[in-house]
């Protein structure tokens, strides 16, 4: 086979077969050269690949590293994945709710970039939290606590790696078959029996449109199935952060809230949604409202979030976090922002959030960008909200980033105050 | 600026600015990226360029070198181009006539490649026959013989150099807009003030289609013209080969019996069209008619074969050759190949006949192929032919290739014999 070939064939529009994939995939480093690679991938960005090009997509660049196998730790294995908004800390908190509901939770995620938050950046908020592990003690931590939460491994996928960071630097992101491929690649790779999508809509999201959205969790839950794994997409909308926070040790403080029972209403549905749909994927709830009602009981009996310290502990954080969350980072300055109109919240954009909470540095612009954990914002007034004159609409933590002003230019920028009331829009738009 | 950048914006099929094309040009082996150009060049390839962005990206390409200045030798410069053939060897006949005829002809020629030979094999079939000259030398030969024949420099459009192997190595050779500005940088770079264009269509050219000739020579004109160099084009058929002869050594024979007058109609009437063309444009006649007489005049002097002569030794060549074509590299063996049943030649192959001869050891599969200037095939029967059952169709100029079988297997099916007579269609099909 010749890469030029292929190239050729994808170019011209045909469906490329499983060889010929399998071929491209064992070549990288090798008989491909790197701008053969980008060449294909823009083709295929532009003319498309269908589901059987994509799953054997998929199934290569999985089998291009190991394929953990956790069938030593009893039950169908389940984790999410949310193709990242602004404020999303779901993770967090589903994933103690779904373990604590029992069902074991192997999660693998990612970090920030642009102006969407990462659950890895995050958790290394909390001192001495350590995101990687090597593959024993991520299924000792799995089995001892029955979740682990941690980064992408070297063995895990490395074609993935490669592709995706080619991808950064050609302009080939934005292609639904190399998204599904990129995230599922992962995902079974991690050793799941069933995986839980939260595809997200709207301003903040990356797929803005919510045809795409449809398009993206279509065909990740067709490749998935195809691949032998239990699948269910939610899309939800992303069009103002989600909860009140958005940074890094502020939504750890606020996703502990909400395993205390103490969260804000849209960030509390979510993640007990998406936790009940693990749990009824995991077998181990008859249907999904009996899943909800279970996912419920371990916030009210407190073993969510115990579920929640044990994993900080068994990964080298530091467990008084979690009972006391002004231990974690917190930053020198606070700055209101507030409203010289009154009325009502129409709008908060969600991308202007997270973009001026990267100019603050609790986000990354380029991937090798330094994080800074203790700053972020906390929304005091969201969609719906009445506001007065004079009244805070956020707080914005600060250190002495140079971005400060442009930053809260921004921020000042994305709320929009409007003379009537409105109704926020449902979160949850569709299930598949 | 940033590469990801203006790959992002013709991804999108929005047009570039010079400044952004100079930026990718500047940029080639610094800033940017092979793997980012090959990604840049399949956008190009399927969402196209404007004529404005193409004369950018062929001005950018020609200053990424050395831009000759000739204007210390008189007169207007012409140089012919032609898109490739099979028995195309008008470049050695119109070379030394529109030389005779007064216009000074700076020609840098290509190698063969696949089923079109090349040139400069052509003429390094000549014993001694140096087409590697330094700039100077260039000039010098050009002064002296009022022709020079010679291949790319290093210093000649490096650029197009860089993007020419990495098209080759992606399948972004079949682009428009990459095809002008590939030739056209190299033929701007070598101080010309005219240029003639041979499209060639048909079975044994690139563009197999009349409109997709006919775009090409548009495009390239329209370059031309706007980076201020006079511009024609004539599209011609290559649907069989062009002269009796394919192979090196023999072509350059061929050529030598049309400059003594004594060659094969069609070659003879294109080679002279081709440098009416180019005598007209170089000023040195009133019209094309005017031009025409002058050019066939050098033939009967003798003129047009004293320059080619004169050129021959100014490059290191033997010029005993040109009188005495039996000097040139013989095969061992001659095969003759007949036909079997009686009737009119309806068809024959130039793709064929092409491939055949490079089997043979005449051209080159990959870039790095060695040539054997002796094999090659002389038609004696071409379409329109009356032919006799045992009559031969050809002789095939071999060695000991082991391709030899499957050469003879692929001439005997390029021609296809019917029973009808049938006129061989017209060579010249527009000119604009």
């Amino acid at each position: 086979m010749r890469a030029v070939d292929i190239i050729r064939k994808k170019r011209d529009g045909h469906p490329l077969s499983v060889a010929e994939i399998d071929w491209m995939i064992a070549g990288i480093g090798g008989d491909v050269a790197d701008y053969q690679w980008s060449a294909l991938l823009m083709a295929i960005l532009l003319k498309g690949m269908d589901d059987a090009e994509t799953a054997a997509l998929t199934d290569a660049m999985m089998r291009s590293g190991e394929v953990v196998d956790l069938s030593g730790t009893p039950g169908l294995k389940v984790d999410k994945h949310s193709t990242g908004g602004v404020g999303d800390k779901t993770s967090l908190i589903l994933a103690p709710i779904a373990a604590a509901a029992g069902v074991p939770v192997p999660m693998v995620s990612g970090r920030g970039l642009g102006h969407t938050g990462g659950t890895l950046d995050k958790l290394e908020s909390i001192p001495g939290f350590r995101v990687e592990l090597d593959l024993d003690r991520y299924k000792a931590v799995l089995e001892e606590c029955g979740l682990v939460l941690v980064g992408q491994t070297a063995e895990i996928a490395p074609a993935d790696k490669f592709l995706y960071a080619l991808r950064d630097a050609t302009s080939t992101v934005e292609s639904i078959p190399l998204i599904s491929a990129s995230i599922l690649s992962k995902k079974l790779a991690e050793g799941i029996d069933g995986l839980v999508l939260d595809v997200k809509t709207g301003d903040g999201a990356f797929m803005e449109r919510v045809e795409d959205a449809r398009g993206l969790a279509r065909t990740m839950c067709a490749i998935g199935l195809g691949l032998g794994v239990r699948m269910r997409a939610l899309i939800t909308r992303m069009d103002q952060p989600l909860g009140n926070s958005v940074g890094n040790a502020v939504e750890v403080a606020e996703a502990i809230a909400c395993l205390r029972g103490d969260g804000p209403v849209d960030l509390v549905e979510l993640s007990v949604e998406l936790a009940a749909e693990m749990v009824f994927m995991g077998g181990v709830a008859p249907g999904l409202d009996e899943a909800r009602e279970r996912c419920l009981a371990t916030i009210v009996d407190g073993s969510a979030l115990a579920r929640f310290r044990r994993v900080v502990v068994a990964q080298g954080g530091d467990g008084h976090v979690v009972d006391d969350p002004l231990k974690l980072p917190r930053s020198r300055g606070i700055i209101e922002v507030d409203t010289k109109i009154a009325g009502y919240v129409h709008g908060l954009s969600a991308r202007s959030i997270g973009a001026a909470t990267m100019l603050l540095g609790a986000g990354r612009a380029r991937v090798d960008s330094k994080i800074d954990h203790s700053v972020g914002v906390i929304l005091h007034k969201k969609v719906g909200d009445r506001v007065e004159v004079g009244e805070p609409l956020c707080s914005v933590l600060v250190n002495d980033e140079p971005g400060i002003e442009n930053a809260l230019a921004m921020i000042g920028q994305a709320y929009r105050i409007g003379e009537g009331p409105v109704a926020p829009a449902p979160l949850i738009l569709e299930r598949m």
